[in-house]
């Protein structure tokens, strides 16, 4: 089996900006409602957080569901880490996944600026510096045969696009403009020399852009 | 976590047939081309029986590959395991699904008529009389905590459905008609008073309906 480079769930705007503008440590998304932009997957029954035994199983579930199965490490860009920027000054602040990160798996933050490794519950965060490939590479031997997930945000998944490293993908299209921030692509259209891509709408409002390699 | 019972991956014709006329056991789906109706999946990457590497990794992916997550147990129909009707009679032959059968959990077969138990590969398969409900209590148990797919047939999965026993339930409606065999339903509008409904048309020419309990 080949060890794929997934990325899973990744929500943008219909003007195609996965993060608003002004990331601080009280608004990891900006100026966007990160409520709004990811309503489609709190609503699900598969929703890690939702402990009411309620929610939809329809469209929306699957994908949500799809998000730990197979998936044996993740890489993620600082920014998705944390606010911080420059080298680290608070080693105590452990980032903004809390006690008990959803990812069960280890996790390689992308950043200039060398610091320890440490766990929370089942999750160990790394700190690494390289170029794409190489960093894929660490991941893949930590994911022990299993697959690695792309955790985003929008200049590390355009960056492993821009390498060629990018094996499946699925981007959540949210019904509401931000009109600024980071932006993943003007449209998926941009893509599709590289990819065969499904587009699928939700009813939930969301339209869900497969994409797998060609 | 509830253990939910939970048809996956059936697929009917355009008019609602599962299996065609005359099942033997040369021809499963009777006058049905298995091929056909389920095309859709079998060109998927996930397929269990693809080993080429290629096929699709779109939503009818996502469909196929959600098969055996956190599923413990399957109930099938006699008719899903072979074509012999009445007792017994042939015990050397073990169903129409192989050395290697792609359940890997205890299988519950539908019949009033014994037989002993026996696994194949990761597969054991019981033979058990009773209503929907008693059946469901002991797949239920095997299951583990996990949950309990329901195979089919079509009789099958009409009983369970009129028990009030289905959870959720994702039909493949393929883009051929059959005119004639096991009828699923005349419209999937008949369950909407029981349950919600997404329909998710695929790129692959097969529309999904995703039902979830009200």
């Amino acid at each position: 089996m080949p060890q794929l480079l997934r990325v899973q769930n990744f929500t943008v705007s219909s003007d195609g900006y996965g993060t608003g503008i002004g990331q601080t440590l009280e608004r990891p998304f900006g100026h966007a409602d990160p409520g709004k932009l990811h309503a489609w997957a709190f609503e699900t029954a598969s929703w890690p957080g939702r402990t009411d035994g309620e929610g939809s199983r329809g469209l929306d579930d699957y994908l949500v569901r799809d998000f730990p199965h197979n998936i044996g490490a993740e890489i993620m860009g600082r920014n998705k880490f944390g606010p911080q920027r420059g080298p680290w000054e608070d080693h105590e602040w452990q980032g903004w996944w809390g006690e008990e990160p959803p990812f069960h798996t280890p996790v390689f933050v992308l950043t200039h600026h060398p610091r320890p490794s440490f766990t929370l519950s089942d999750t160990t965060f790394h700190f690494v510096d390289g170029d794409p490939a190489k960093v894929l590479d660490r991941a893949r031997e930590a994911a022990d045969g299993r697959d690695v997930r792309l955790g985003g945000g929008v200049s590390v998944v355009r960056d492993f696009l821009d390498a060629g490293l990018v094996d499946t993908m699925h981007v959540a299209v949210a019904p509401l403009e931000l009109g600024g921030g980071e932006r993943l692509w003007e449209s998926s259209d941009e893509l599709l020399d590289r990819f065969h891509r499904d587009i699928v709408p939700s009813p939930s409002g969301v339209t869900h852009h497969l994409f797998w390699r060609k």
